[in-house]
């Protein structure tokens, strides 16, 4: 018996094909609306932001999207990635609980986020596009996307925001050393960046400006087109090969989870890997309980609305319904970056509603205590929006130790931690606090919220 | 065709054995020497700062070495890594060479280092010891025998250089999170490291120092031992799981290398894919070219001499006959930090004198040219370490252009970049200059050489 397990398969257990939700859910749900008309958008309004091929996936409701060629032959760098059981983690908790995690880390990015920016930039050169524009908030999903512009040949421009964009060179340089450009948010090269800068020109920014700044510099260049890293459809679609691979590495593992756990920012990570287990469920396969993890100091899932909103601050997206802090709430700062959106995936709001998964919020200090166990247990330093996937799992284990059941827990280990160790420097000195949002800010973000019928 | 290749093998193909090239030399290396009797060491005298098992390993002419279970099973998490065909890079230079890359940056330290740093962690682990002193440049050693000390339960106390100490937090935090102690040397810790600071309460430190300073500790603690990340034979046989590997793998590909390529600091990665080849044709078997590639600012196997010196500043060590610049040689600040040592792992200089390998050094700047070229054509990010050799692959692939000749070159990326991105940012910023040592300072060092008779 050994002490650590890794399930890996071969290149050509690669999924052939990113699994659609929309086939299986037993409703449908509520479209996107036009702000202007609140009419359903059609995939001519979106045309001016995304390449067909992803508006069609986008509102596609076939159950299996075949994944091209080139895309999956750029998969193969790092793909499948393994499916670990963490057997040192199990025995310092003294848990019977089996614990399995999926590793997104071994991408060239560090996280799960190339699996969809490979595919976004493949569509976008197919469709003769020359550049992306697109936001990053920590970073994670701007230097993903570089990467992938760098292999097919495309310009990437990334509104990173200015907060992290001083604060966080390193990822800023990883972004660089792929050839994209790199620029603080607000800016001044978008209206909406000009605008703001003359109302308060030490404007620190927001993924949501950034995201309207993004969405303005595509919207407006036939050249150009947006790209995002979480919450639409298709980008969840993409990071679904996450999850088809646990599926055949817990197999190969004699297991099956009874409960899986994923953080959630804008849902991609969580989506990828608990997708096409819930889609297995849903056709009549073994129940499993699902957990989305977040943070409590931007807790859209667990105190958010569930409300038509928009999906940036500059109001230049479509309403989408999901669950939401309103658009004008700024979440206080705290160290996992990727998960400090105001709204949730529509897909993951929707089943959330439905009942098929679980949300629970952690405070960050309790996070990264969980990070640094499993660290010195299993080797690998987790990203801080990662560690609310470790702390959901381990507390789901220590439930196992109380009540002595043997629960396979699988949660998505959605990224390393690299480029994020002066949280953890934060962490040992006694820096990182647990930060609260005000709740009279949040009750007028949400008082904010546009009105549309419910009939609409 | 696909544009990218990866040949990866199952977890059985681990090697059972490390694979010992001293079995294979026409003749011996010199003698370690006890320097104050210019006698041979035996066993006995290096027993305060090793293991036995590390020492006979040290000393061993056994082709094979077993390599236990517990350590194959810490391997298991990211061993077997990854070969790689650099397809895109091949075509982006328009070669006809056919380019191959061992990854080793898939360890969870990111680096080749945890190769050797488990088996010394569980040989001192084994012995009942409870505590490893060691010493690190830019970091990499230091938080993988970090890593691998948490994993077996030692302690681990580590000498960081103090110039790295305050200008890399990260690497720190990461040895930090590990569980290990990580102390700026010089320090107050050590009668070497008091003196220093008494001297110059400014000092910032070298290797070499670093050195001194942990060899110190565990001098004259029971409880503890030393720890060395390259050099040393043993250290470089644990590596050649790295090259037994790349055999296998480059079988898969139906191909064999003419050249090798690996970067050289204190040797071990270069030995780690170049011995089992090197043994290989000794045995008789097909001939390779092995190019070792090493900083112009600290170039021992091109510039050095073919010396018996010590191994740190303070002369606390054995004398060893290496390609060495002399110890008291400080090298100018440059951004491969693995690569800033004084002296070379006896056997690569040995095979050096033989005519076994070929050495070439290289200016920094250059070398990230490669690395940022490297990047955008295969995604992974090399160390400022690994630069070296993704320059001397190129260069290689760009003669077979010239010739139009096919070769095929392989060549070690040793770890990834992510800890160093400050280099990147200098190197886009334009702030990145080629250094040079002073020639009047290395000859002054190589003046201070201790004298030993060639009858010694």
């Amino acid at each position: 018996m050994t002490d650590s397990v890794k399930y890996l398969l071969d290149e050509t257990r690669i999924p052939k094909h990113w699994y659609n939700l929309m086939a299986d859910l037993p409703s449908p749900p509520p479209p996107v609306l036009h702000p202007g008309t609140l009419q359903p958008v059609g995939p001519d309004d979106l045309a001016p932001l995304f390449p067909m091929a992803l508006i069609m996936q986008e509102v596609s409701t076939d159950r299996e999207i075949e994944i091209p060629d080139p895309v999956r032959d750029v998969y193969r760098q790092w793909r499948p990635s393994p499916l670990y059981r963490a057997r040192r983690l199990e025995k310092t908790l003294q848990t019977p609980a089996r614990i399995y995690y999926k590793y997104e880390g071994v991408s060239p990015a560090g996280s799960h986020k190339p699996n969809t920016a490979v595919a976004q930039a493949f569509y976008n050169k197919e469709a003769g596009v020359q550049r992306i524009s697109t936001e990053t908030g920590a970073g994670q999903w701007g230097s993903s996307l570089a990467f992938a512009g760098a292999l097919f040949g495309l310009e990437v421009q990334v509104f990173m925001v200015k907060v992290s964009y001083n604060q966080k060179p390193y990822r800023r340089a990883l972004m660089e050393t792929y050839g994209a450009r790199c620029i603080a948010s607000p800016s001044m090269e978008t209206n909406f960046g000009r605008a703001l800068l003359a109302k308060s020109p030490d404007n620190n920014g927001s993924l949501g400006i950034a995201i309207s700044e993004a969405v303005e510099v595509a919207a407006s260049r036939e050249d150009t087109k947006y790209a995002l890293g979480s919450v639409l459809n298709h980008v969840l679609l993409h990071q679904t090969v996450v999850g088809q691979e646990a599926m055949a590495q817990m197999e190969m593992a004699n297991d099956f989870p009874d409960i899986i756990v994923g953080c959630t920012g804008g849902g991609s990570n969580f989506a990828g890997i608990a997708f096409p287990f819930l889609g297995a469920q849903l056709r009549g396969g073994q129940n499993v309980r699902i957990i989305a993890v977040e943070p409590a100091a931007c807790p859209s899932l667990t105190r958010g609305r569930y409300a038509y909103d928009f999906g940036d601050t500059g109001h230049m997206t479509p309403l989408a319904k999901m669950h939401t802090l309103g658009s004008a709430f700024m979440p206080p700062g705290f160290h996992a970056g990727g998960l400090r959106y105001h709204g949730m995936a529509p897909l993951v709001s929707h089943i959330k509603e439905l009942g098929l998964i679980e949300a629970r919020a952690y405070h960050q200090v309790s996070c990264f205590e969980a990070g640094v166990l499993f660290a010195r247990n299993e080797g690998i330093v987790p990203a801080p929006e990662a560690n609310h996937a470790v702390k959901g799992a381990i507390d789901e284990a220590l439930r196992c130790k109380e009540s002595g059941t043997s629960k396979a827990i699988l949660f998505n280990l959605c990224g390393h931690g690299h480029f994020d160790m002066q949280a953890y420097t934060d962490y040992f000195a006694g820096k990182l606090t647990d930060q609260q949002y005000d709740e009279k800010e949040l009750a007028m973000a949400l008082a904010g919220l546009p009105s549309v019928p419910e009939t609409a």
